[in-house]
């Protein structure tokens, strides 16, 4: 571990840029050993530096989840994006979409009849540059179709002229202790379904795409073509204590001070509390999680409760609390909501803060 | 109800113009009503037309946490800011402090004997200018000391010759069902003993200050001389849940479409999925609460989950599920977060927006 850099205003997000390389080095290698496409989701960093870097090590394209996403990765020349979303095309988003479609080649998700005849009717002139692909609900019940209402969605966008490319999946019910291998198994299932119902219909299926990224690691192309995980350029605490990255594989750390230490009593728990809160680090806990984070600089201590401005730690018995200015870095339990809250991050080498990158995409949510 | 504007792209804040100002005006009458000093907390809103309507309705000042969000405040005019909050005094934030009082009458918050001792050490030539307000626990157990504790930070802050002009605390504990009461008489409680040994000891107490939104209506002049209250502008489905405000006097929302609907079936919930997730409403939620979120259309809907760009909303049984494309507004569980999300609100009057307000000081975590 680095040392934290000296005097920082806190709260900030860190990013150690020797760590952020080599995670993406090592999935983009890992990925590509598989003979899968790497297509990360670019809504984990928002950032131009980190979309760069992706590509260079093999990337075909990104993922995005919004129109607002797209725009900005396109007009920094990304090529090729696919908006992993069942979007409703209003007729605001359609300007936009032909806007997007003279930078990139683009494609889209959907999950329903409704909002395929509604594409066809909004980008009628346009059908042909789209790439349309069919979002399967593999067990997360979120957005999504069952495997054999796919073929209804395929058909009625073949009716409208539209081209259905591939289909895809988020296992998100992945990120739960145990059920990374138990979900990559449901992800196969259901895809695979899909996958032989449409190509049975005469469907060509250029793309089966899935692999959140606890599930990233485990997915092989008997069936999938490409994955498309976020997470792993940073790390978080999530995926640390789902046991899906290394305390050494985690990038980003949200730099804090200690303002307030209390050596506590029965009614009062020993504690210190910090300056980062869920204005920095999100509120994102799941149930299975230790606390709202955790802290780089010592495994053993558990936040225990934030708010806006305060993370309480509770700092292990026997272990003398930290001083008063003390900084710490905190993880944040999903960083992909932590780098939403920031304008900049500070890019980390060697303990010295040597470069400010723009979260470009901050906060476009349409 | 007013209708939602049409056409909206989703998912965006909408802020309603005659709530909001019914919303400052009531809570103004009802605190000047009691005796007590209004100097709501500007973290929930963060901008400068709502500051504004605050202080024209007689607040005395405003809080805010940070000395960005003061700095933001002062720049617009703003001239008496308390900075409720146990800052640690960096070189780096003496600098922005000593910027900060060249413009403005500045309280500060603070709760150790090493903090009182940095402060005087970082802005000795400063200290006629700084008023310190001491933060008590009134049984949070976050940051500030107990009654008895206090004494000594005083005394502490005295012998460095600084100024200490009052007690704070905040009683976030009261954010659940039933404690609003019993949370008030912790509050009068903690404060009182503080107060009391303070006088004792020949402090000059100016400032008495609790209340947050659950407490502030509760809150009589017996004991404390102003409050904070800083949700009731808005006010959010956690204050509604609690029964600190009423479905009318809702006055933030989030606009969003219907992406995703499902009849549903033994395994798979019957549904609706809304654009709008944690990266727009946060995902603050108390265990008490019945979801992510409440749905303004419909009171009886629930949402079950969210990530970061889908809300899962239960359809209530027996009503038809909402089609394609519809619009909803979100109220969000808690409002402080939700707001920090974004660059700008819309301003809705009659249906219709009618102005954008940029959220001035988003993002300003130091």
């Amino acid at each position: 571990m680095n040392d934290l850099p000296h005097g920082l205003l806190t709260p900030q997000i860190l990013v150690e840029l020797d760590v952020l390389e080599r995670n993406i080095e090592r999935v983009a290698r890992t990925v590509s050993a598989k003979g899968l496409a790497l297509r990360p989701h670019a809504k984990t960093h928002k950032m131009h530096e980190i979309a760069g870097r992706q590509l260079e090590a093999g990337a075909v394209g990104l993922t995005v989840a919004t129109i607002g996403e797209a725009l900005t990765f396109a007009l920094h020349g990304v090529g090729d994006l696919f908006v992993a979303y069942p979007l409703w095309i209003s007729d605001a988003q359609a300007k936009r979409i032909r806007e997007l479609l003279s930078y990139v080649k683009l494609s889209l998700g959907t999950d329903s009849i409704a909002a395929v005849q509604q594409l066809a009717r909004q980008l009628a002139d346009k059908k042909d540059k789209l790439g349309l692909m069919i979002e399967i609900d593999s067990g997360h019940h979120r957005s999504g179709v069952l495997p054999d209402e796919a073929l209804d969605v395929a058909r009625a966008a073949r009716e409208a002229g539209l081209n259905v490319i591939g289909i895809f999946t988020f296992p998100g019910h992945s990120y739960a202790p145990g059920k990374p291998q138990e979900v990559t198994d449901q992800e196969q299932h259901a895809l695979g379904e899909a996958a032989r119902l449409l190509r049975a219909d005469g469907f060509e299926l250029k793309r089966i795409s899935g692999g959140s990224t606890p599930t990233a690691e485990l997915a092989d192309n008997s069936l999938l073509t490409e994955v498309r995980p976020g997470v792993y350029v940073f790390g978080d605490a999530q995926q640390f204590e789902l046991g899906r990255c290394q305390w050494e594989n985690i990038a980003l750390s949200v730099a804090s001070t200690v303002i307030s230490r209390h050596e506590g009593d029965a009614q009062n728990p020993r504690r210190i509390v910090l300056d980062a809160g869920s204005k920095i680090l999100g509120s994102d806990r799941p149930g299975w999680a230790t606390g709202f984070g955790r802290i780089l600089e010592n495994p053993d201590a558990r936040i225990s409760a934030i708010s806006e401005h305060h993370a309480t730690v509770l700092w292990p018995e026997g272990q003398p609390l930290p001083a008063y200015g003390e900084q710490l870095r905190v993880i944040p339990n999903h960083v992909c909501v932590a780098v939403n809250l920031v304008d900049q991050v500070s890019v980390v080498r060697d303990g010295e803060v040597i470069e400010h990158w723009d979260v470009a995409a901050r906060g476009l949510n349409f």
